[in-house]
């Protein structure tokens, strides 16, 4: 890996992925004072900086912290700002106007290659285009982007069966830290077609965690494309578009697709199970 | 009400808020091909309009179509960019350059003073400033806003008791028209301190419920401080921030609260609720 990738170690002023706080549960007849923890929430801006170019902000984000780099280097390979072999470093901002509680929120990436940001307003995020919004144009929008070549070429290997698919989110759920601890994140996780947890992450937003796990696959050189992405939660279109941004065979939700995340799919040639858990998945495409 | 705000019935051309579709469904050794509901998404944007200004795009969201007025006003109400009462009109646009496709998902406020989208960028919504982030100064921002009284003032009347608060997850549930078909939306409800549910609105996003339901109460005339708000979800930083907008009592979640959820409804004096099931409910403020 990179060493200009590596992020550094929490420190005192870092918050980390938990807080501790003091509630009062209220049951049958009782109420009881105890100590809780929730996962932290605190928000992330992303900049960038490419060759002749001064920083700028693309995206503030309410993140879990921890991983920080990696949801940067996701974000861009999702949103098709950069190849991803383009990221030559990623850093905590140093201005010296930021205060100490803001010196983790601000992460700057280092492009060799001009950004492209203009898909973040015109297709790959709201699929929006200068005259007027509709499901079709942003499935077009999503498909020009993914002909374009900048997104990561599609996985091309097996798939998991129906059988192997049923077992995902219980391994998932074994790889998750944060939520035993708190009950309150959701996480992505990447998988190999024999059903092997390739690497786990967590954040109290979903699209977040898809982003950190395509960005720990591109700061370890590796391509995000795999077999399958498995996530806690629902299906919707923003995430089926990562998923097709990251070269992804599969993607396996615990809960239900969206219309237009089964349009998609379906028009990208991705796989897309829903409802899935030991007993039973619905394939959508 | 305001014979402006009235949205027009369901047409053809425009989408319902789930549609059918072919699946597979595996379990234990059998595949078995059925039909499906899923439901609908599809991007939808707001445009503001105030006197001596054009119309300009402040917002696109993917959301459930069905009360969509609603959901522009509510969006309006928690964003502080304009008192409830400003808003004069809404309607679908009629641009010539639209598709038919596209002119269901385009919708024009039209407002009597001029809009403040400032927040939108500063404070209300990432909790971003010039030169940094972080949870502090986001919950910072939002008291500020809600100081400059461009928010709706606080319920004062009062709040449910913890035994009924545990009661209103399943009167949410009652509620959900769309969920009972498709399993894969979010609701938002409001009730009143005794447990009367108000109204439900429901969306694929959870944001989108909350707008919906507050922008029910400022176009029927009504003021959305209610006592009680109920979400089907978690509760972060957002959902927080647009119940202390509105002026409500206390935001009861059926998930987990975040850290920065927490800290923004005790600084704002919001009773909030985690963890909510017909057997306990969990206060965190």
């Amino acid at each position: 890996m990179n060493e200009h990738l590596v992020e550094p170690e929490a420190r005192p002023r870092r918050p980390g992925p938990t807080v501790r706080t003091r509630v009062t549960e209220h049951t049958d007849d009782l109420e009881r004072d105890r100590e809780d923890r929730l996962a932290t929430e605190e928000p992330l801006e992303i900049r960038l900086t490419s060759p002749g170019s001064p920083a700028q902000r693309v995206w503030v984000t309410m993140r879990t912290p921890g991983h920080d780099f990696e949801l940067a280097a996701g974000f861009c390979c999702h949103e098709a700002i950069a190849a991803p072999t383009a990221i030559k470093g990623i850093a905590y901002c140093t201005d010296v106007d930021l205060t100490p509680e803001q010196e983790f929120n601000v992460v700057t990436v280092t492009l060799d290659a001009p950004a492209d940001i203009g898909h973040r307003h015109t297709g790959m995020s709201a699929g929006s285009s200068a005259c007027g919004v509709c499901g079709k144009d942003s499935v077009t929008a999503v498909l020009d982007v993914a002909r374009s070549g900048l997104v990561v070429p599609r996985w091309t290997g097996p798939l998991p069966s129906p059988a192997v698919v049923r077992r995902l989110p219980e391994s998932l759920r074994e790889g998750q830290a944060v939520f035993s601890r708190t009950g309150g994140v959701h996480a992505a996780g990447l998988f190999t077609a024999e059903g092997e947890r390739l690497l786990v992450r967590e954040d109290v937003g979903r699209h977040n965690a898809v982003d950190k796990v395509t960005g720990a696959r591109v700061m370890a050189g590796l391509s995000p494309a795999e077999a399958c992405l498995v996530v806690s939660g629902r299906a919707g279109f923003e995430l089926v578009q990562k998923a097709v941004a990251a070269g992804i065979g599969c993607l396996v939700a615990v809960g239900a697709p969206t219309s237009l995340a089964v349009s998609l799919a379906r028009e990208a040639g991705l796989g897309l199970f829903g409802f899935t858990s030991a007993d039973r998945t619905v394939r959508y495409s």
